[in-house]
């Protein structure tokens, strides 16, 4: 095997673009396709690495099948792990990524946790850009100002050595695919009907553990929670909420973060957010640290109109205590976060053979978090959270 | 979609069958794609699911890459799990599987557990001796007696929707390699230095827990192991030794079952190993069963050699207790078993700073044990613990 110092790095620069002779139609809004998300544009970016040479030149490439021998580390031994990021067509008619070298480097983290190979987090955030730049003008066009397309960078061991081993070969791909909007949430004053319904994982089903991978986004973490998954929706639920341990505590729903709105018995506001800890059993989803980062600066004391503010905590939640601030009038409200999901309302909670019902719309912070984080995302207002995406 | 009842089942019976134009040559034996564990034979045998159509017609096609989209859940969501088998050319020339329900069985449990299709056992069953029948008289002619083949039969969702969700397509695929030998452990009376060396994990490295995806046989059980199994290696240690929880239970060494033999307090021999219970730590895995129901016969009270007896005991092992067995001289030996590994002796454990020297070859249970499970397999016993393959 060659010397490390010989290894050759992830090269942006190098990257090969060939042309598209006859691009896909775009779809039609509505269609099967888009509804199922399956919806990708017509070409993607393929970097191979190998143990004894690194990586090789990255390649625009046509949108298409994989080809892996059926022995591959990635079908067989779960090394596989993936982000996911939107670009944003603003109301400028400019480009944007939102603090996209968080996702680049969470990756990176990701493929370390199962042994995936190194790489600079700036060149995959440099090949996001380039892909962009190549895919975005026909698939995300000006006049869609408002509207966004999914980026979903992946990492797999193609090594197709059956052998149970740190795989010696690997492919980075980067694809993008429409995602349908979710439903918005009512806005205040409307009924709850259109929030997220949350169906408590009993003790029986456990998504992540310490010294598990779920802080990692790595695919073996989803395909173990399907099963509880299914079985919300088979109750008409949206999303699983994932509790831990004895205790119960609130860690994510459905892939998402969770933020609870209660006030305390002193009757001050406070924003709950399970925490980043050794456990390691959650996401550190990007939406979560921009909605911590924002409430603290929008609801803070001082800052905010009075009956705004409010203090953020990171820190471990039983869903017991939601349930008691909700049977004595405390429970305020509460959201889910992610790329995918936006920033939704949580409409109930079914915990326990019962449902804690949580109110909607009662105050601004859901609708003022979500205006300024599209604010930003839309380049409604500056922010150093956003990169421009050149286009030609 | 279409009713269940109008959904067709996986039919071994309709299974295409082509024939190969030019096999490829043998590989040599101490080929680096034979040590790679990356030779397989000329063909396989996929089938197609459909959660509208069920399961299309098996086919016999030549081994090659399996074409997948970049989105496809099996390489985003970890919608993996396998089997490991072998067919084995007995000493009278003949193929045998051994208890090859199981394992097929098996394989639909794992499926289970991550939402893949449903399938009928006893067809895959089918399936399994067709590729036999097939491949074998080439890869493992009637000269190679006493030598085995590899058979890994793998369950993979296809479906291209990027949306966490049951799959709704998916892929069955069976295919025969060659897996080195392991190496033999010493005979009694022989130096310790070929057994195997277990690297204790620590308690911040966990490969199962209660409500997750121990006792399948599912891909992100092993990625995720990687990063223990590699620092193991490392340090120059065969195998990772599954600790866990406060009491440092032992559960697996590596993807291997494991079994400890000491002498209680009161002189008697017991063979000790990781109960199957609700918490789904470990794998379920054929060679397990075996040696636990062949002790129980051949070391029985009163069918035995009197110093051979010894009781089988399924049950919690912290970690000190074989400490202390050790140290009281009361630890006569431990192996791990499985398909791949076969059944090896354990050299030493190193365990929080310290190595529990384990004893080899003091008695001949394991010998035994290998001799009589080889016996089974090649023939040299009549058992129905194996299946005759047809060959032509």
């Amino acid at each position: 095997m060659a010397v490390g110092h010989s290894l050759r790095g992830l090269d942006a620069s190098a990257l090969k673009v060939t042309g598209i002779d006859s691009p896909k139609p775009l779809p039609d809004p509505g269609s099967e396709e888009l509804r199922n998300i399956k919806a990708a544009t017509d070409r993607m970016i393929v970097a191979s690495w190998s143990a004894s040479k690194g990586w090789d030149t990255p390649e625009v490439v046509p949108y298409g099948p994989i080809s892996l021998m059926p022995s591959a580390s990635a079908l067989q031994y779960g090394t596989q792990c993936f982000e996911g990021m939107k670009v944003f067509r603003g109301y400028d008619g400019r480009l944007r990524l939102f603090r996209p070298l968080y996702n680049c480097e969470r990756l990176l983290k990701s493929g370390t946790r199962i042994c995936l190979p190194s790489f600079d987090p700036k060149e995959v955030l440099k090949l996001i850009h380039k892909i962009c730049e190549l895919e975005a003008p026909r698939w995300l066009p000006k006049e869609q100002a408002g509207s966004a397309l999914y980026i979903r960078p992946t990492l797999i061991a193609s090594d197709s050595s059956l052998g149970f081993k740190v795989p010696e070969e690997a492919q980075l791909y980067i694809f993008l695919m429409y995602w349908p909007s979710p439903k918005p949430s009512s806005g205040p004053g409307q009924p709850p009907k259109t929030g997220v319904r949350l169906w408590a994982s009993p003790e029986t089903a456990v998504r992540a553990w310490p010294g598990g991978t779920g802080a990692a986004k790595v695919g073996g973490n989803y395909g173990a929670a399907l099963p509880e998954h299914s079985l919300a929706s088979s109750k008409g639920y949206n999303q699983v909420l994932w509790l831990y341990g004895p205790d119960r505590l609130i860690t994510e729903a459905g892939s998402t973060n969770i933020f609870i709105m209660w006030r305390t018995n002193s009757g001050s506001l406070q924003m709950v957010t399970s925490p980043l800890d050794e456990n390691n059993l959650i996401l550190a989803g990007n939406t979560r640290r921009s909605i911590i980062e924002l409430s603290r600066q929008m609801f803070a004391a001082g800052t905010a109109n009075k009956e705004h503010e409010l203090d953020v905590l990171e820190r471990d939640i039983p869903i017991a205590e939601v349930e008691k601030a909700a049977s004595q009038g405390r429970l305020v409200g509460a959201f889910v976060t992610g790329t995918a999901f936006w920033i939704q309302e949580i409409s109930e909670i079914f915990y326990n053979s019962a449902t804690i019902m949580v109110p909607m719309g009662t105050t601004p912070h859901v609708e003022l978090l979500r205006g300024r984080m599209s604010d930003i995302m839309f380049g409604n207002v500056e922010s150093d959270w956003v990169e421009l995406v050149a286009e030609p």
